[in-house]
């Protein structure tokens, strides 16, 4: 008898990701794809399937605890329903779960992506042995997942978590959601963006990798520009610990990659805002990169 | 054989109360006075052990299943500490479950007096039936409370739901915690007491509830009032739509007393600022008044 596995699978924008994992986490087989974002569920499903298949033959699965699948929200994970995926064409109430299901003939778990990262976060990445834990990724926008008193949140229809729609500027900065203020059109890595090229300094025209570069090299306005993220992220962070209270904050996605560089302006604006007995909260960087909702999404079934 | 009852203790800034509840969350017995909020802890303790002796005679506890104590934040709830409570003089670090446990000579639970009134309302007041529920109380400050996936959330020292103290400005308005930009420094009843007596209009010098009164007679600056503070209950709300999804948010606390004069506005900014999945949760005023809190805690014993 082996251990036992399950298969992850990762439904993103831009890219479509399955995985074979084991009960310790670890990755056995990896395949990723460009996603078809404009040809419909169909199509993306099928393109899923395809990827298992090369992970896990039909003939290999009877083995497999099943898979779970990492899609961003809005979904109803308690009936295992895409509402709408912004970024993907054409998936309005999609019973993803059902079809994928029925598909791989395995029994399946649909998952919020940001709480998926989060479970792989807590039981394989940087959060292991915790009992609270916030996690959130900030690239595109901001997503999160909470795993609070040793279980991970899921509120109403599965939707907790979606921290990068709180307001923390009333009537501010326009979100993609259509809401004005939202976190997410602060801190984001398409804000932050947006206020490098909106920028008249030497980092004008850059990006959020360039500004990242230039910060290292002691720019001066990157190293502005960078200071003025991570305010902006230490904002919203200081509220999650408020509202959750974690023993830990777990910060993925590509925004992270400066981690290093934001953490001290993160940390400054969290003692400014955090009341006195949740400031000495950890902020962490991320443990599984990318492949955190993957096998997050795969733990659920192990 | 009588059915289970428990002791609720609310130690509140201004009153402290006990009573005696059943299983069905009913008052069999309660009482009620000043806190001796100067005296220090010792004499707040004696306070409430003498309530508690004046609904329950020490010969009549064999039958009781224990107490719980509903008190106001920071504590430590897992370790049973009042980690300072800024309304009351004296109380760092006290271990007050203990205290209360040995002189009750009773099992006791610790509760923040936020999370305890969720309880209440969730066991048997407005939320009765739900898997998931929000809880604030609106009055002096902003409190609260969450229950999600069918459980009470705790983390981190018991302290998750301090939800008055979420930034939903920048840098905006001083609030009571030292920090800026807190929700409660916009929306609490202290706050809309503050743009009222700043008002130049009929309403100036003012209170809240004078205000409630003038708007129900049409007056169109306590309606201007009243639609103010609406909309910043509404920030604060879609926050925590979007962050715990909740199958109904309840108000409590003394503001809610213009619950019907706040609602549209409420429920006008929740359809700005919310995502289309989270809009049509109900908001709703709570069940169980100022005795939320007690009945909440007693309940965690039954």
């Amino acid at each position: 008898m082996s251990s036992p596995r399950a298969i992850g699978i990762d439904i993103g924008g831009s890219r479509l990701r399955a995985a074979l994992i084991d009960a310790s986490g670890a990755i056995l087989e990896r395949r990723e794809t460009m996603t078809l974002a404009q040809a419909g569920p169909a199509a993306v499903i099928a393109q899923a399937v395809e990827l298992v298949s090369e992970i896990a033959p039909e003939r290999d699965r009877a083995n497999l605890a099943g898979a779970g699948i990492a899609c961003p929200g809005p979904l109803d994970t308690e009936r295992g329903l895409a509402l709408g995926i912004p970024t993907l064409t054409g998936w309005s109430s999609i019973p993803i779960a059902e079809m994928i299901g029925t598909a791989l003939r395995l029994p399946v778990r649909l998952e919020n992506d940001g709480i998926a990262a989060a479970i792989g976060e807590w039981k394989f990445g940087a959060g292991r042995g915790l009992r609270h834990l916030a996690y959130i990724t900030v690239s595109t926008g901001i997503g999160g997942g909470v795993v609070l008193d040793g279980r991970p949140l899921h509120g109403r229809m599965g939707m907790a978590g979606h921290v990068g729609h709180m307001t923390v500027q009333r009537d501010g900065a326009l979100c993609p959601c259509g809401n004005r203020g939202c976190w997410e059109a602060y801190a984001s890595g398409t804000a932050f963006g947006q206020r490098i090229s909106q920028s008249t300094g030497s980092m004008a025209g850059g990006t959020p990798k360039s500004v990242f570069a230039a910060a290292r090299l002691d720019n001066p306005d990157a190293k502005a520009l960078v200071a003025e993220e991570a305010d902006w992220l230490g904002i919203g962070i200081a509220n999650l610990l408020h509202l959750y209270s974690p023993d830990c904050v777990v910060i993925g996605g590509g925004i992270s990659n400066g981690f290093d560089l934001l953490f001290s302006g993160i940390s400054a604006r969290i003692r400014a805002n955090a009341m006195p007995a949740f400031r000495d909260v950890p902020v962490v960087v991320a443990g599984l990169g990318e492949n955190a909702g993957l096998i997050g999404a795969a733990a659920m079934l192990l």
